[in-house]
Order: C-alpha cells, then structure tokens, then sequence
C-alpha cells in the first residue's frame, strides 16, 4: 500500500490522467491537464471546470465569513475558466452540510454566492444538498465558452515569449498567516481584540475575497491580444509556473525584482520574517493570472499598471530560474500540496 | 436560528430556488429545478447535473468496494441525464481523501469509474483532488445533450397521462438492509461468514452496482416516443412521483399491485417485515425512469417488458393516491431526506 502523500497532488492527477483513455466523443477537445476541459461548441469552445472546498482544509469558519466564502468558490472556479481566456456562463453549488448549520448560514453562504454570480455574470443553474458528517463541503463546476480563435492552452508556450501576471502576488498568503495569527491569540484570550488594522485591510480581502480575473480576459481582448499559453495562480506563482513550462517544454528565466509585492504584503512579510518572494511563488490563492505573449506583441501591453512582465521564455526545459539583479540564478521548485488530513 | 432539519431537503432546495435570480444569459433555458439544467447549443439542448456523495451518509466501506462505488457515483449522474431524455457526453470527478486511503484504493476507484465511463460513452474530462478530513468525498458532475424536440421535463405532464416505471422497484432498499444487518452480525463476531447467497445477489447487485436506464432513451427514440414527463427515482417512487405532480399541476392514481417489484425483493420484503410497496414507494437509489406518455402512445410501450403501466394523472392536483384492487385509496407522502449527521 503506496501512502497518498508519497505521490502527491500532482503525482495523483497524473496518475489518474495516465489511466483515463483517450475521448470517444469528437466534441471533446481536451480533458485533464488544463484549467478547465474544451469541447467543440460549434462556433465556440465550451469550457468546463470544478472545484471542492473542504472545511478544515481550505478554510476555517472561525474567521471565514459564509458570505465571503460563498463569494470565494465562485471566484476560484471562475478563475479556471478566464485562465483558458474564457468567461463564465453557468454554475451548479453542491454543498454537504452537517447538522451544527442552521438555515440562516446556507443563507448567508448563498448571498455569497449570488454577490459571485451578480459580479462575474453567471448564472446559478442547479447543484445539489446533502448531509455530512463533517462540515462544510462545497463543490461548484463552472461552464463558460471562448471563441475558438483565442483559446488558450498551458502548453503552447514558446522561447522568447514574455512572462506577464496579472495584480500582484503573495497577499491572500500573509492575509491567511495574519488570520491565524489572530485566531490563536483570540483561542489563548477570547477577551482580546483582533488586531486587523487598515494597514492589513488588502491582505484580509485578498484571503478572504478574491476576484477572478475576468477583467483581464476582456482587456485582452479588447487590445486584440491573444496569449501564448496562460493559467490561474492557485497553488503559487512557482507551481504554475512550472506546469506552463513542464507542459510547453519550455525553461524561463524570472527576475525576482520584478514580481509585483503589494506594500502591506511587504510589510507583513518582514513581520512574519518571510521573503515577499517566496509568498509570491509558494503562497498561492492569489487567483492572478499567469500568462506569456510573443515578445512583438508585449508593446500593446508595457503600459497596462495591472500587468507586470517578470520574464522570458527559454528553450532549455532544464532551466525554470529565478534571477537576481546581481545574476545569481536559483531554480524554482514547486512545493507539494498540503499533507493528507488524518481521519 | 433554523434546524436544517425543520426544511428539509427539498425545503431547502426550494429556498434556494426562490433566491435565485432569472437568468441572465439568453442560452440558460432551465435552471433548478428539474434533474439537469437545460441550454441552448444550438441544433441541441446542453445538459449539467451534478451529485454528492459523501463516505458515511450515501455509502459505508465496510461493505461498499471501491470500484462499485465509482460505477455508482457515475450512473447515479448520468441518471439524471437520462432523465431528461438526454445522454451524457463528458464528466468531470472531484474526490475529497483523508490520509487513510493509500494510492490503490484511489486506483480501485477509478476503476470503477472508467468501467461506467465505458459502459455510458462519456468521457472523463477532469476533476478535483484534495485531502478531507473526514474519510472519501464524491462529486461528479455529468454534461449530456439532448434533440431539442425531445427534450423531457418534470412539469409538462397532462391529465390522462399513462405513468410507466422502468424495471423494477425496491431492490436497492432491500439490497441495503442486508448489508446493514450483515455488517452488524460481522461486528458482533467477526468470524461469522457473510450470508448473502444467490437468492440475493440481484438486491445487492442494485444496492451497490446500479445502472442508469440509457438504454430506454435509446429505445424511446427507436419508437418515435417523447414523455410527456420523466425523473430518474433516486429518493423512491412517492417522492418522484409526487415532482412531477406538484411541478405538472396533476393528481395521480397509481395502482399498487402494478408495482414491478422482482421476487428477491418480495422475498426480503417478508424477512425484514417490510411491505414491498412500502419499499419502492420510499426506499429509493432504484435509478429507473418514472415517465408519463399520452394515452394514444402507451400501445407502443404495453408489449416491452421493461415498462410497466403502473397508473395513470388526474386533474386534480390533490389527490395523488395509491388505489388498492378492492378500491381503497390512500394518499401517497415523500418521506423526508436522512437527518443531518450530527458533527
């Protein structure tokens, strides 16, 4: 018997994905190893994308607002869809719930969602309810569509293309490490205040309620620009990363000083003793987009403040780096998900 | 604050239902409500259904394999695709694991659910992975079409409408009960041997590895015949039943002596002191079709043996009864959903 934490996440889906046989319908264009699957729609691709949240694990009700909640697993799975330049279109919510919900928290956990729905334009369709006897359990899946021209795929990036994000990176982490930090205090002395002053405020909102980046899929239309690979940041700016350049065959060389850090990430890092960088690559749930474009068409976008180039492209998949101003080169590893929970 | 308990399921679902708003995009035809929410893809209807199915509430391994499990947690999906005349196209199957499954059991999983992959022509197109803290989380979520003039709804039902019920009801409660009791007799003593001879083998065969009724579509199809109404009977006959009724504004009188139930079934039925009828009316995970046609189009049905007439709608939405042979009538009730687990 093989420990599920010995091949990991990742090891996991590959696993699953080695074993699943090739489509038996024409219609289906790609299934495991994006963000969302791609059928043929006719005049568009069709998307399709799911995401589970577990109580105890991606979040923690003790600081975690239903409504905001609510609002957050729409926005991750809406991320899925803008990640293959798509927009949503509908959604089914499946929730497990155990007895300790009274109705006024699904309540709450659905004005969530329906705030979600209302901002990226999405229509609630369906899902299903059910009991658990062990929390909260939310799983949402996503359809949305992209015109077949634009579509894009992690693995057809190419040497030389920039490496663009979207926003800046490493907030939702050090907005999680404030949120625990204050969930002890309050466990050692439930008398004392939070201590989540407006110099934090961005942090808390990128943990609690992030936004997909629907925006970004629409400028980027509107600038007529398609981009040659792109995926959401979930797992950290390293993970995904390296899928691009794993699935394009590609290396890239990533200039530390120019990943955007927002101040109070900056801030809270050097509180928490932490380097900005390493929870930007290794932080995750920041639900930017990661995205390349060929170099010529980097112009139409060098002065858009909401994007950031932090790199290229190269042909030597053996070389995924992070690089200093002084050019020292380290390479960028992935972390693993989180361990297993006991039960 | 509000006990889940004192709504229920379909109390909940219908206060989901009113909160959501209409939809917003001119492809959403149907939402919630129904077993699969319906778009427009043009020459086709789109479908999407989802399920949960949680370790503890919907299956206990001690007596569930892991590649039936997989099978079920797939054709209880494409059963709603089925359901609405449709057939299923592509899946995607998020999982939630706590650290006690090793690598094979994900394997055994899978390869249930590759099985029902190859037995309903989908394909399986993505998913989720994550840990849980509370033993194995299931949730599919299942894309099917359907010609749009075959489209079949729960609220399009009429008067005079013959209520047919495919194959035969109460197997997989009955199929239950034997293993619960037979758990139970193993945990007394351990070294007991299982008594689940072949004069059983069909009800556990529908307790754990049920299908979904495709091959009725197809042969709807084959016979030129469209429902004028049709659920999948996941929570058992009455509640199904009483769906359509509601969502039609119909009555119904279903003779109970009509109800197909196979010779295990009224066998088990006598040892656990349960009437068969009792058991397909309320004992559900059946997974057959609960269709009504007009009257003119049961002649092409009456010689299948796979159908059954088992009554017929009424105008008058209240009364919606099972009639014994003598003439009596009783009302006929949906049981409410498992209480909620305690945690």
């Amino acid at each position: 018997m093989t420990d599920l934490n010995t091949i990991g996440e990742f090891g996991l889906i590959e696993r699953i994905r080695q074993a699943t046989p090739a489509p038996k319908h024409a219609d289906t264009i790609r299934g495991i190893g994006d963000d969302a699957a791609v059928f043929n729609w006719g005049d568009d691709y069709g998307l399709l994308a799911t995401d589970m949240l577990v109580e105890g694990i991606h979040f923690d009700l003790m600081y975690v607002p239903l409504k905001h909640l609510g609002y957050k697993a729409v926005a991750v799975n809406v991320s899925d869809i803008a990640a293959m330049n798509g927009l949503p279109l509908q959604i089914t919510v499946s929730i497990g719930l155990s007895s300790r919900f009274p109705v006024e928290a699904v309540d709450e956990l659905y004005e969530g969602i329906r705030m979600a729905c209302e901002a990226y334009n999405v229509d609630l369709v369906g899902g299903d309810t059910t009991a658990s006897r062990s929390g909260l359990i939310i799983s949402i899946s996503v359809l949305g569509k992209v015109p077949k021209d634009l579509i894009t795929y992690r693995n057809t990036a190419q040497p030389n293309d920039v490496v663009c994000v979207t926003g800046d990176l490493g907030a939702a982490y050090l907005g999680l490490q404030l949120l625990e930090r204050e969930k002890q205090v309050y466990l050692a002395d439930p008398n004392m205040q939070p201590n989540l002053s407006e110099e934090r405020s961005y942090l808390i909102q990128r943990q609690l309620r992030p936004d997909a980046r629907t925006d970004i899929v629409h400028e980027l239309r509107d600038l007529g620009i398609r981009p040659t690979s792109m995926i959401d940041i979930s797992d950290g700016l390293a993970s995904e990363l390296l899928h691009i350049c794993r699935q394009s065959g590609t290396g890239a060389v990533i200039f530390d000083e120019n990943i955007p850090v927002d101040d109070q990430t900056h801030l809270a890092a050097d509180e928490f003793k932490i380097s900005p960088i390493t929870a930007a690559l290794n932080g995750g749930e920041d639900y930017e987009l990661l995205f390349t474009v060929r170099p010529q068409e980097f112009d139409k976008l060098s002065t858009n403040a909401r994007i950031t180039a932090i790199g290229y492209l190269t042909a030597n998949p053996d070389q995924v780096v992070l690089a200093t101003k002084a050019g020292q080169q380290t390479p960028i590893r992935a972390q693993g998900w989180e361990s297993l929970a006991k039960s």
